[in-house]
This record gives structure tokens, sequence and C-alpha cells, in this order.
């Protein structure tokens, strides 16, 4: 039994947007401990979880990894430096049934995994009150040599995460008619 | 302002099961529309959007594309043949910049789109009584000829969409300390 309507859902699901600045709030540790586990129950390929979060929240190491994923010279992803979280998203190799499937179907299964943990991570980030961005693009081998990743893994994503500072924005989607058909592409 | 507490979000996170059952009870339109929108606002690399939503409800191409995903021999995901509505989630190309910034990072951008966008849907779905499972494993070259999806697109996922039929399972995830640590891998 759920306590939440479609609507309220829906809402919710539209209601998150890319955080680019946060306030000098701290995360309480329970809502922390809440976005994490969102993340940790999420469903994969074969339930392989070929992932592991990596919480950076020390001040200077916080500031290196911020640093690895911005460019002063082009004034790009600055605000991560403001965020008093990130959320490193590490891929794991995954269940090797996972791995052969993905290389016989051509397709990585753990990545779609990553994507689907990273949503379950920002939508419980929203309920706790709380804004995030994916970020992408950034210096991965700098970061897995901040934070002694092993050399087989990657680090796919980076979640900021905190108090966002900044109004709701509109939200540009394609239309309806583009991404949605009907029994055919 | 959110009408949903962090607690209540977790609860709705962790009730989502990959459900492997359907009742013979059509799908309504508002809460399939409602399903779409939670799919289409989905956040993306650059806002790429890399993605389309088919809807297969036509019960004899349905049937079909269910069969492209199912295995009689070895007993292999014939639920998907009770679904009511399938979800076949379609990668596009993406923006360029996107493509592009995937190529220099060896990281495809795009699939990790696809994975938010078929999580978004699974909760959405939830929110709405109904039961997804998210199908990566199928006969891909069948469902793209079943539906015209032309041959420079990837057919990724299959959802499941309809009101479950079996009782909530227990989850089996890896503990804490496998997959969260703090600021070190």
């Amino acid at each position: 039994m759920m306590n939440i309507s479609g609507k309220e859902m829906l809402e919710i699901i539209v209601s998150r947007q890319s955080e680019r600045g946060y306030l000098e709030k701290v995360v309480e540790d329970d809502k922390l401990a809440r976005i994490l586990e969102a993340g940790r129950m999420s469903p994969s390929a074969c339930n392989s979880q070929p992932w592991k979060f990596i919480v950076v929240n020390e001040p200077a190491l916080r500031e290196k990894v911020a640093m690895a994923a911005s460019s002063k010279e082009l004034g790009f992803n600055n605000f991560i430096g403001q965020a008093p979280v990130l959320i490193v998203v590490v891929k794991g190799k995954g269940k090797v049934i996972s791995r052969v499937g993905g290389t016989v179907k051509d397709k990585d299964y753990s990545l779609i995994d990553v994507g689907i943990a990273a949503e379950n991570i920002c939508l419980q980030a929203l309920a706790e009150g709380l804004g995030t961005c994916i970020i992408g693009w950034f210096n991965e081998k700098k970061v897995k040599e901040l934070l002694d990743i092993p050399a087989s893994r990657r680090a796919e994503l980076i979640l900021t995460l905190g108090y966002p500072s900044k109004e709701r924005r509109a939200k540009r989607r394609k239309d309806p008619d583009e991404v949605i058909s009907y029994n055919k592409y």
C-alpha cells in the first residue's frame, strides 16, 4: 500500500532538477543514510549490484574531487565545490552471467544499472529536501587516484548533494510525440 | 514543497520489485499517461533525452514482442506475455556534445540515461498501483523488426507493465559495507 498517489509521484519526479548552487548547510546523517540506502536497494540486471557509492565529505578531499570535475578556465561546473557532499558512483564488474549476457547482446547492462541507482539517489534526496546534480564529465583518472579506486573499476558519475540555493526552473523536454509512440517506432 | 517524507520515499523505492506475474486487468489510460510522462521528464546528459518509448498494447503484436523476450524451452521470462502493456525503451543518438563527450571519456552517457528513465517509469508505475519488470535480455533484432525501429537505434529495454499477481518478496542486496564507503574506495 503506497501512501502516495500517482499524481503526487509524478510531481516529485518532475520536481527533480539539476541543482547548480548549494547553501552552506550540513546534510544530516539520517538523511544521508536513507539516500545511500535508496542507492543500495536499487534493482540491477541479474541483481548484480555492480556499484559502489563513495561518499566524499572530508572537506580537503572533497575540494580536490570537486576540482577534478570543474574547469576554472571554462567556468564549467564550478558549483560542484559548493556541495557539502559528493557521492562518487563506481561501476563494478557485475556478475558473470550479466557480463556474459552483456557481451553477447553488446549491451553494458551495468551502465544502465548505474543510471537506475543514480536516479533513486536523486529522488530520495529530493524527498529529504535536498538537491542533486548528476555529473558525468570529470577527470576520472584524477578522481580514481584521489579515492584509491582500483584500476579495474570505473568512476562513472559524481552526484552533488546539498541544500539547494536556487529556485525551481521550468523544464525543457521534447514533445510527447517525439518520444512516445504506440505499437510502432 | 514535497508532500512526502524521506521515510515514505524510501519505502516506495524499496517496495519496487520485479513483477513476474500479472492479472488480466487493463491499465487505465490516465495511469499510462503519467507513467510515460515520468519517462519523458527524466534527466539526461546535456538534456539529450536520447530515448523513445514505444508502448506495445495491441494484443497480437504484444504477444510477438513477448515471444521475442521469452524462451519456452528454458521456461525463461514466460510471464512477459501476461503483461497487458510492454514499453520498449529505444536509445537514440543523443546530442552531438553528449556523444563527443562520451567518446572522449569512453562512457556511453545515453545508456546511463536509459537507466534513469526506466527507473522513473517503474517508480511512477508503483505509485499507480502497477508493477513492472525491466527486461534487458531479448531478441533485439526481432523486436526491432516487429516495431519498425531504425537500424541506427538500439532497443535497450523492455518494461512489462500491469497489475501484479504476486506477493511482495524480501529483497536480497549486498551489505552496506560492501557498497558504501567514505572518502576512499
